[in-house]
């Protein structure tokens, strides 16, 4: 039995999207509001609210780093999301370790076990046009480094203030 | 221990992303490439490849629906990832049954426990800007329709060929 909502309450019955730390500077931002945008030339996209530190500097710099964060950061995780980089180096406060990155200039998390550089190659803004809650920044993924000992099951998934990770495969695809 | 690899490598370690079926007209496709936008007003994108056969129709009419689907429909969510509506009645091959939208005009889901109307307010076309794989309608959820047992543990996500599902909550936001 259906019953017809307003069209927020159905975003939040999806199941969960992949939650990552973005670094942009030397500040750390968990971002839930996350997409692939292009497999080739490969593009990934971050959607920043305004008010956020990070939001002026990502606008200013034009780089950003994604870290796919594991199950066991779930602290820093937490941390990262509910403070404001205005107040605090994330870094000193939760212990995460800096690393240098290759191309783009934002540092990046040692800890997370995959790291994409990203170049900003278009800006979306969805605040001005349609009073949107989230500005989108979509980068170019110019390199990565990847720890070759990483499992999926290890990520993080969230939606809804609830987090969570996925399943062991159980299909497929024939393609 | 990390390795350098290039960007495209680095997007294939995300975990998972919701998949859904979109419904365009009376086409069903398989879509993964799918973001939330912004909170309020709700707004959802999907991303599409140029030469499917639901891009045309996208662009002609202007509205999609997005049907979560459950687990035990995945072989419904294969053959319409595997197959063409320019070949095939997906509705009438699947067995799926067509759910009178309220206000768009594309086809809804029956069997999918929750459906949202999305009206495109915006068009992303990335592929002749960038040369990219994808291009993206942006649209504004202007209803949706909920099964209220629905449980987000029956969902799929899929990345990199691989569905899977989420856990169970393990940890919940403080804000």
């Amino acid at each position: 039995m259906k019953n017809e909502v307003n069209g927020l309450k159905g975003i939040g019955t999806f199941p969960a999207f992949p939650v990552v730390l973005v670094t942009v500077r030397n500040n750390i931002i968990t971002v839930a509001a996350l997409d692939f945008f292009s497999f080739e030339p490969p593009m990934m996209g971050v959607g920043i609210c305004p008010d956020r530190f990070s939001y002026e500097l990502i606008k200013e710099d034009q780089d950003f780093g994604i870290n796919i964060p594991t199950k066991d950061m779930i602290e820093s995780v937490e941390f990262c999301g509910l403070n404001s980089g205005r107040d605090v180096d994330k870094f000193n406060a939760t212990g995460l370790t800096p690393m240098e990155p290759t191309i783009i200039k934002s540092k990046l998390i040692t800890e997370c076990p995959v790291n994409l550089e990203c170049k900003v190659v278009k800006e979306l803004y969805l605040s001005s046009e349609f009073s949107a809650t989230h500005d989108w920044f979509i980068g170019r993924v110019v390199t990565a480094h990847v720890d070759g000992s990483y499992e999926k099951t290890q990520a993080l998934v969230y939606w809804a203030k609830k987090y969570r990770t996925v399943s062991d495969v159980f299909s497929t695809t024939k393609i």
